[in-house]
């Protein structure tokens, strides 16, 4: 059976060591988080994690989701769970106090959805959905919405979902045939297929919200090839009376179909059919072509709203690398103190037992070593990132304000695609340390593999992340971004090169950011030239990015160790560990720059040389 | 619905273009591979593969493989697939024909099977170990099992097992408890349970022969911790009466449980029961500890068959990452081909479509040039090695043949472990281009991608082969295997450096093998003082060693594409395909080596610095 044990001393550490999140008064709230409050909640969410998430986590692998009747029946025990889990106050720890949530910033609740998500991860989709799509509805819908519908989703009594893709079209929204008529009343009449939808249907709740997005046709009734015609919706599973809130009738909303797939099981993936079902428009009315003519439309408001949802997912697919990573590394971790098999090369170092436990080999060590490096740089990132994005609200001074803009918003696709492959890479380590154990099921393993798979194709493929991140971000704002995190990495190594105990960190890293910054400056000139030499490059350059930003976090990590273990204070073998698995990254992945560097640098055109049939 | 076409055409250039076999004439058998005959061959398996393995590829993942009454029952279709399978003698192409079989050489036979593996792994497994136990028997056993075992295996009648792993140990046979007892017939009886024993029982024939180790007690009747009482032995499932081989009693072998597993559903990976059963040890007898006294006793004789038939599994291991990277690429290129969402960077290359596919987008060129450069690469190394194996026995020239056999010798781990991890990559690589839809079972993707993890857990983890090519391949013979390579690529960029069309060939393996040299001189000097270090570098030093074989592979092959070219013979486009997949593998896959030879040489003591506790 596998073990899972929430890493509540990581995340201390890094609030109060590593960020001393109390002392960032700009942010309304960071003042108040107090050890002994943060530690409480940490340790009520690694207790339902651990006891109840967790132990439901090969069950809903196991039973998957069924459509029985019209309706999806999810796996034995998840109805509890996920009352046990709302009646805790977990699914609205970030909703604000005025929408009846705990309001913990970003900062604090990412570490109980990443232990959430560790445990399992196809139930933690339920209300992490939910929380995504309140979230959209507070910030787009109309007062009676806010009133009785997402009262009722932080409540914990309804779930959501978001609604983006079609069976033709997943990432070029332009393509969708999903259509919305608008009725006299102002409500629309909403019709299409959407597939790959999230807790689509499930017996948990009485009511589902969907967040769906369609295209309204222009006056003569036809949809346009036109971004802007695109809005966002509001469509009930059953309607709800604005007036008292009550449920009325079944909207024309029903399930196609539950996709069999690969992995995270437990959650119910549906095909979704609307047909004439009532919606309610988000956001201010987009304009009409006979009020622009010519004239490139505005896109609707309410897409804002739809695209804050789907950047919020982007981080929270991010964070689900980490959480896979980190359960599965502590299995394999618990394997090979267990498992005997060999001797160490040195000699015996379990003379009196049969053979060594497979931990005295470097190979084993070495794929341990790379996940849990892996892992906890990733949460640091996640957590500067997670400030940093507070802080483009909230920083007093305006230069500081726009450079955290900049750099949260550069950080997201990143951490989107470089955490889920990686944590795929320490799910598929932390299974090879089993051997053939590692590919039965019972062991639990291979679902760690297959679970975690998903992070790097949904909300949008970690391809068109890396895209993003050369297309877009890195230009953004004139390329403030990508200076601010030079910045920063080029200020941490000045400030500490001097010290010799800092040096094995800030050489590798300053020599993995020169890398970096050779291939920012290739892509600058070609990237202009030819953007296929961009997109060319994107992925080596979306990974070398996160091996530079983890590098710059282990630095930070192992300078508090090192002071910490200096001055005596807390457990030595904490941050002994972090100086160990500082100098790993130093050593065995800060080099990868120099391939990535070679790769991304060798542009585009013997990629797109040979015509299609030579595919 | 996923497609499968085997590559017959790139077969026969790597046979008459890259290798000209018929040449080798100090290889008996290889003057007379006439293209005619092979290409006859090569189509018929290409039709069976098609035709009859392919479409119960997903059927048998579907169906799995189920206990019922003692007796596992097979995905429906199975049976019939391997009756005609069996009748069309491609169970035998490489068994001599003294044995009944056509005695092709594995030079041939290895296109075949890679075939039959990219239609459906599971199925081809249980034929592949079936070859691989009447190879063994042939080689150990005694004449009537020759005459009437080896035989009706051979003819496809009955099937043959693998029985090595127990659920304590895979890897340290030391550890090992099932043994065998002496009868005073001369014959033994084995007790034990073995574990992951694929095809261990099925529906599809009336006997199957279990290859099995185990030890023989000392003259205390006790189990000593020592490999030379392991011994080799064969364990009918129904006996066999040595006579006249008709079919007897059953004997006491039957099946724990089937695995629950990842993937290669279709193959029955049991857990074996031998309570007392009849064995037959195999090579000749033992010496008893009173015979030799404190001398430590030699390893018995049958071992070195049982070891012959664990190196074949691994070649043949190798060759299921190339046969998944290819089926798994085919599609990938499909639905690049198919998939319409966005419009190519450079202005759109469908303007009538509503969008452009995929294809145009140089990450997904890149995802599917990889897997293809992989896959031809390890194909045309593969052969290669196959070529050097039978030059092992057979080269005229002593030199030559030495130099033969410590080449291949040093290829296995290599071939084992690299095939197998870039053949993971390749599935992956390949869902990934079908985004969302990769993740659904129906389009066939993920289930790729499980069956293709296996092949780096099973017949030695790669950890296990890494430590093998470092601990032991790389020094045998004093170093005649990386010697032997290390001229082979030097003499490649000599001839042709001074070629300009050559040159953005050989500078980046020239550029790439002297990192594998310095990796090389840094192990041999490192790895003395401290066999950790040579253990920390292992799986990195792997993958170099990979990367530049192939490389030199690649070099070699746009030698020939170039001189086809210049010489307008045969057809133009396949030879730019491989010139551009040559030339992918010099931009994109030898710059690995720059990282890799900085992580191989970081040395073990980081790894090895913290306490068991601290992980």
């Amino acid at each position: 059976m596998p073990i899972y044990k929430a890493p509540v001393e990581d995340y201390m550490f890094l609030l109060y060591e590593l960020f001393n999140v109390q002392s960032e008064d700009d942010i309304p709230g960071y003042a108040d988080l107090s050890p002994d409050l943060v530690g409480a909640v940490l340790e009520g969410g690694a207790k339902i994690a651990e006891e109840v998430l967790f132990p439901l986590n090969q069950i809903g692998d196991e039973e998957g989701c069924h459509l029985e009747n019209g309706v999806v029946r999810t796996p034995k025990g998840f109805k509890e769970a996920l009352k046990e889990f709302n009646d805790g106050g977990w699914n609205r720890l970030g909703a604000s106090e005025e929408m009846g949530g705990a309001g913990l910033p970003g900062v604090v609740s990412f570490a109980v959805t990443e232990m959430m998500t560790s445990a399992n991860q196809a139930f933690t989709m339920y209300p992490g959905l939910t929380m995504a799509a309140y979230s959209a509805l507070q910030a787009t819908g109309e007062p009676w919405m806010k009133e009785h519908v997402v009262k009722r989703m932080v409540e914990g009594d309804w779930t959501g979902t978001m609604c983006l893709t079609e069976p033709h079209c997943g990432t070029d929204l332009k393509l969708m045939k999903t259509k919305a008529v608008e009725q006299e009343d102002g409500t629309y009449r909403l019709t299409g297929t959407k597939i790959f939808i999230s807790g689509g249907d499930h017996d948990m709740t009485d009511n589902i919200i969907h967040m769906v997005i369609a295209k309204i046709p222009d006056e003569d009734g036809k949809l346009q090839d036109d971004l802007s015609t695109v809005n966002f919706f509001m469509v009930p599973k059953v309607l709800v009376n604005s007036e008292d809130g009550s449920l009325m009738e079944r909207n024309n909303v029903s399930v196609g179909s539950v996709e069999k797939k690969m992995g995270i099981k437990g959650n119910a993936t549906c095909v979704m059919n609307f047909d004439d079902a009532v919606a309610y428009r988000l956001g201010p009315k987009p304009q009409k072509k006979s009020d622009v003519g010519d004239k490139k439309r505005s896109a609707s408001a309410g897409m804002k709203g739809m695209f804050g949802m789907m950047n919020g997912a982007r981080m929270g697919v991010g964070l689900q690398g980490i959480a896979i990573g980190e359960v599965a590394y502590q299995n394999a971790a618990a394997y090979a103190k267990d498992r005997l098999a060999g001797r160490a090369l040195t000699g015996a170092e379990n003379p009196e037992g049969p053979a060594d436990p497979i931990l005295v080999h470097p190979d084993v060590r070495r794929m341990l070593l790379k996940s849990r490096a892996f892992v906890e740089g990733a949460r640091a990132l996640f957590g500067w990132t997670s400030i940093l994005s507070s802080k483009a609200f909230f920083a007093k001074d305006e230069e500081e304000r726009q450079d955290a803009a900049a750099l949260s918003n550069l950080m997201t696709p990143i951490i989107k695609a470089y955490f889920t492959d990686l944590g795929f890479e320490a799910a598929n380590n932390s299974l090879q340390c089993f051997g053939g154990h590692g590919y039965i099921r019972e062991h639990g393993m291979e679902q760690f593999v297959r679970d975690a798979r998903i992070n790097q194709v949904y909300e949008g493929a970690n391809g068109v992340q890396a895209l993003d991140l050369v297309g877009r971000k890195l230009n953004a704002a004139g390329g403030r971004g990508p200076m601010a995190f030079f910045k920063a990495v080029d200020d941490f190594v000045a400030e500490n090169e001097g010290n010799a105990e800092m040096k094995e960190f800030t050489d590798p890293l300053k020599r993995a950011s020169e890398d970096l910054k050779q291939a920012t400056f290739w892509l600058a000139e070609h990237g202009l030239k030819d953007p296929n030499n961009a997109a060319a490059a994107s992925t080596d350059y979306l990974h070398m990015f996160g091996t530079v930003a983890l590098g710059l976090m282990w630095g930070r990590m192992a300078k508090v160790a090192l002071a910490k273990l200096a001055a005596g204070e807390g457990n030595p073998d904490f941050y002994k560990g972090k100086i160990v698995r500082a100098r790993f990254w130093a050593e065995r992945a800060l080099p990868d720059t120099a391939s990535q560097l070679m790769r991304a640098t060798a542009g585009a055109n013997n990629l797109m040389e040979l015509a299609e049939d030579a595919f």
